[in-house]
């Protein structure tokens, strides 16, 4: 099966995203606003079993922290992918290290740049059109994260949440 | 916000089931294949955290079990949706029942009858023919069952995980 590793931010955020995605992103539908940690990978059962036991490792040893969301920015020329840049906090940065090594497959593709995609696949009109508009407003946002979630893809492309994963010690 | 608990079946299942919600289920696109453990209910954080803590609880106490399909099904003629009948058996019903008791809300609307639904809110000639031919069809699938998730709802109406609860003791 094929599985992605995100987190989803708070309610707000995912509400102000798809106000965006309802128009402009053809995976509105397929899961909901999130910032990808890890890009889709394949597993077989025993092979995420034995990643679910190190990201639960590497959850226990994440505390939860804060990001901030300053702008929108794309990924043009590349691709005209438009998004909420997510500052790159060491944080974030440590949680996508951990999971492109070890057991992990280092399937990086791109260098990591956190964001939340809220428009891809445009004609290049319509994407000048919504990135200029959107450029133009004012994004201040900040967050806080204690969790994220491992997933896996759907025939129809859409992703089902498998397990998630909190940071700090779990107490029951 | 508005929170849900559900039980996701095997990718397997999810595909089976995504086949028929494609054309005949408006909810395709809200959330993936789902038998409802707990209806949608209101709760603030705190009062979330504390069910956090009683969901941890209520998973830590239950053994994985395997469901049943064995038909298809339909509420008709209280409503037209047709579902994938899950055979009521205790495990599933004591889920239910601890999640409707204690500090959990009572929303009990209906009485408990698990299933997977596959198409609703349709006219009354396409309701006949689609139930009419997947009666038709065998449905003989077992299912094992770790793990349910609490979800809530965002503004477009569709649901996002907010954490899975894994049976047995968590070790790590």
């Amino acid at each position: 099966m094929k599985y992605g590793i995100a987190i989803f931010p708070s309610k707000a955020i995912q509400d102000e995203a798809n106000s965006y995605r309802k128009r402009y992103d053809p995976h509105y539908a397929l899961i909901p606003p999130h910032i990808t940690l890890k890009e889709s990978f394949e597993a077989d059962d025993e092979t995420i079993n034995e990643l679910v036991t190190e990201l639960k490792h590497i959850a226990n040893e994440t505390d939860p922290f804060t990001i901030n969301i300053n702008k929108v920015s794309t990924f043009a020329p590349v691709t005209n992918t438009i998004y909420f840049k997510v500052e790159p906090i060491q944080e974030l940065i440590d949680l996508y290290e951990k999971m492109h090594t070890g057991k992990f497959p280092d399937n990086k593709e791109f260098s990591f740049v956190p964001h939340i995609t809220v428009a891809q696949k445009l004609v290049h009109d319509e994407y000048s059109d919504v990135f200029g508009s959107m450029k133009m407003k004012n994004f201040q946002v900040e967050d806080k994260i204690d969790r994220f979630q491992l997933l896996y893809q759907l025939d129809n492309g859409s992703w089902t949440v498998f397990e998630s994963f909190v940071f700090g010690k779990e107490h029951v």
